[in-house]
């Protein structure tokens, strides 16, 4: 451990900036914590964790992306890291934050998981979908896990200005509740019946190489899978019920597409009252998000593509009306490693630390 | 015009080959359809018919197709044609088929016409489907489009093979059909609440230059296009009509994405038996198309992927069903320009020339 | 022409604010203009032109890019912009900015031309290079182009600072000429026998649809183009000429490969001193290169990927030794649209506005 | 094992068909390998070898390659392999090769290697350019590196059609040589200053999953790597030199593409006669390639995509010179899995078995 490179970046924090740890630092949730916090007018990095790159300098991590004088990525310590930061975000595999949290909030650490260990209000249900990691643990966290609170911002905002530990959403389930809560919360659609087609890029599995995600396999086509009983299903039904007041089944599919970033949502809904236009539906989205900087909400007519928010924390909802059926199709694109997981994570944090939402957070893309 | 080379193509048939004109050569279903033919066993292209390329040698059009004798485009004439031809493949822009068709029909030739001229069996809903189209026209072929035979072979078969007239299914009606038909015709789904969330390559949109097309715009991006109202809407209503005997009401929604060839429709439908399993509904897919050894079922748990049947006229589909909701979901992949468009043409004439459907026609992609 | 609108864009710039024209606004350049000086801390866009999209509403135009107060799109009128905007940057084709660069310095406005009409010192020299364009105008403006500065800032930032007109170079002589002139200029290299092999993504052919960029036809394909001869084997040769002091031939073949954005030139050539390592020529470079934000010098044995400059202003160099031959290779990557155009425009921009030259641009690219 | 399986799929095959066993069938040279097979008129495949796969059904290792009977793949056994087949082809890592080769050698099993074990004539130049595979080997089988034939079937055809083993070229040297060889041999051009600028899409990697090939960090980029002394290097310095007679030293540079498939090979020479024109140097290679139906010559002015060739065994040639300079500039494209490893294999296979050397080889690509 190289303290004096960690005291180094330390040093260079003034007074009114707040302090980050970025645990798992070299996978793609890390990778771009870092690269989004670079230039924020509030966090500096404090720390940087990992495992497989500790005791690296980051630029043989990163060539890609210099950092000022060449940190060194640490391994993962629970009293160093309380030393040397007061937020951090941890971008762990499923099973690992949830050994890492508490010992950071003991230590008075705030912290933002992007895994899914917190996502659920019960343990129990956690346990149920995550059965391989529950096998290789015995957690005993089912307080923390209620107290945990689900970081997205735009409908959770005060609780998470206030929480210590933010489980933010993962990425299918944020493209497909931004656009879906607002009508299940005024009752607008059938409970049942939701079905959300999901597309998504392979960014989204990861850096550890997998078979499935070479270019030589994923380029050139488009294909389902986790059909039935993908795990983000039942994390998108616990919020649509809490909204709904009821019980809510939906069909989740999610696709792989032959690109890095981007996630479409496509939502299928009944409309209850088939008289409702799409400008009508239009209008409930924009009474929900007129005053949320992140969420856009297009014109009838003009569908999003996921390169219009790629880089960027922002989504973009579009929605139609089959008046011939009173269906209701939502359209919803996110970039899935921004507004999808690092960026959501820094909005979580803004909002920790008083700031706007928003704050130091790229809101346009770069086209094409 | 130079006869003689034709004469030369003509002239390099066989007593026991028939004489095959590719209108529209230079777009991509005339490509397509002149590379399947290549290597046919009983076919051969004796006129290659365009008008941006008409007295342009084949070398200059596409110097990476490289024909025998380098044959010159020729401008469309029904007369050459018929002097040249037994059959032709119309593969032109919407409204064009319309006119040189029954001239062909006239001089004996069989047509399989890729457009949509003829996919209706009602001369009103094609006006009312094709506005645009039908603003420049005055058809008045509602007999010829009650006569013309749907060209879907695994569906049509015996009808193909005694047409004069074919019209080739459109790519995603091909991908959508090919699963449902099944259900609707044995009553197992529910006819309405039917939603096809269909996935496309950009070689859909043709050869034609358009900005949305460019690699710059279509390129790690994906979006949804013509949201309700697609005109492959009525096409698919039309058959599934056809199939269930009653009124039919689909949402179909069709979404660009970054690759070339490929098309993935993802069906959910509600069963009307909740006890079927995805095993007893694999089995009615196998029951259809056991042998048809242009359509796989795959096995339950196996996804198809577009790129398992780039290059190829095979249909790949499998199925799903969450026992939860009773919610049926059906995965069917095709290449849009072969299964979608001339290879399924190419069935059709191998059915109209005596043949088995698969006959010349790859059935093998090449991986990855 | 809605005045009215520009007044409001105009009113909202404050007073130690500078005004920026950019002239076709639609395109790549001009579009990837308007983005990075949104966020940049002292210009501000003041009047957007273009010649198809005037009239529409930037909304309709670009959706994905919204702009405060959704301004129109106006027709090209030096007038208008001479009262709108203290900068201009031009992004037009070949052949228009000649005309309109003249109007506006008339009228005391500085010009920023991204095309290649005053890249020449000799109008004669151009009027060789682009006969096509030349043939439908009677230019007149040698002396304009004599001084007019070519918009390298690493090499001719004093000029820039001072100058009217400034020329922006090609995106390939940009990412030629930087790892090069080092080299010419220390005379540390033979003149002759330069090889530029350079790969560029599609984005560089421009927003007007073509065939060849298509994605069907550009994807999953890689292709040499304009070998021999192409237009910017001339422009790198005369800034070669200038830091050489002696006559320079090189052979600069481009390719194409299937990416939107990104441009790599590999370049050999011999040493003159077989003695000197890879570590000698990369001190080469960084003696140079130091104190200039914009050009970062990777470590021997670190070869750059165009994603790494992605969406940023940097060029990324890289120098190899073969000892057996005394062959030098130099790897340069930039991104063809901010560093090989619209970027390298602002920090011209920004030196004539007496910034910093990096102000306001992006320096680190989202990965991956 | 079961071999029963294998004893039906040898059942299948009539007397006057060639059993070939794949080894290393689940990787791309294998897959690649056994597609091509599917459909050859005289060879059928009679034994599948692999280590990771072995003991599991081909329909679960590869649903997208349906194989009659859907046979085992084996664990890799001399003796089995050489009861079930007359030829086998290798496709394994470096350093499997040399250990197998020997045994199917003795057990009268005539082979093709598609690794790099055999392409030397020296063991110990093979010991010091694969010096990491050399370490973990005993290799004494020197003289069997001296009588292995360099499987470069328009070059060495005769030597191929005897030969008990044969090594098949690497594609980066299929590439660069078949342009090379004719200018070497008649000396034409240096022999030092040659430089070969070559691009090859990510399937060339392997199907083992590495992080620089996942579609995430491949894609929306180009990068060199191996530049200086890349193992390619000295394979094509060898076939060069027999040809030229004289020492031959190049530059090499590979580039990661990204694209799945393709190789293009740049190559930069000097002409010793700067009076031949392009169409003079045309003619040099048509010479040579005139009755070699997989290398077609280009017009002059054409230059090939890698599009052109994809999945077929054809090499396409360009050349071009530049006068003012006396460079000689040849294009080369091929398919890297195809005329780059598996096609070229089976064109050897070919030749061993006294057919025509396209016999069942595609060579017309499916465009776009």
């Amino acid at each position: 451990m190289d303290s004096s490179t960690s005291s180094r970046l330390e040093g260079m924090v003034s007074a009114d900036r707040r302090r980050v740890a970025v645990i798992g630092a070299s996978g793609y949730g890390g990778l771009q914590t870092v690269r989004l916090l670079q230039g924020h007018p509030t966090f500096s990095v404090t720390f940087l964790g990992g495992e497989r790159s500790a005791g690296e300098r980051w630029s043989s991590v990163c060539p890609f992306l210099p950092l000022a004088d060449d940190p060194l990525v640490e391994s993962v310590d629970a009293d160093r890291i309380a030393s040397a930061a007061d937020f951090a975000v941890l971008s762990l595999p499923n099973g690992l934050a949830c050994q890492l949290a508490p010992q950071l909030l003991e230590r008075g650490v705030r912290v933002v998981d992007l895994s899914a260990d917190f996502r659920y209000r019960s343990l129990d249900q956690w346990s149920q979908v995550y059965v391989q990691e529950a096998r290789h643990l015995s957690r005993d966290d089912a307080e923390l896990c209620r107290k945990a609170v689900y970081g997205l911002p735009e409908w959770h905002g005060p609780a998470i200005a206030e929480a210590a530990l933010v489980a933010a959403p993962g990425c299918f389930p944020t493209a497909s509740l931004l656009p879906l809560l607002p009508f299940l919360k005024q009752g607008l659609i059938d409970t049942d019946g939701i079905i959300i087609d999901a597309k998504t890029g392979t960014s989204g599995g990861g850096r550890v190489p997998k078979q499935a995600m070479l270019l030589a396999e994923a380029s050139e086509s488009i294909a389902p899978y986790g059909v039935i009983g993908h795990r983000h299903t039942s994390e998108i039904e616990q919020s649509a019920q809490e909204a709904a007041g009821s019980s809510v089944q939906l069909q989740f599919t999610p696709h792989l597409v032959p690109m890095v970033r981007g996630l479409l949502a496509t939502v299928y809904a009944r409309l209850r009252d088939p008289g409702l236009t799409a400008e009508d539906c239009k209008t409930v989205l924009e009474a929900v998000y007129r005053h949320h900087p992140c969420v856009d909400v297009l014109p009838v007519g003009t569908y999003p593509a996921t390169k219009w928010v790629r880089h960027t924390n922002r989504a973009m909802l579009s929605v139609q009306v089959d008046t011939r059926s009173g269906q209701l199709i939502l359209m919803s694109v996110i970039d899935n490693l921004v507004k999808g997981q690092a960026g959501q994570g820094i909005q979580c944090l803004n909002l920790m630390a008083g700031l706007a939402p928003e704050t130091g957070l790229p809101l346009q893309s770069f086209y094409p």
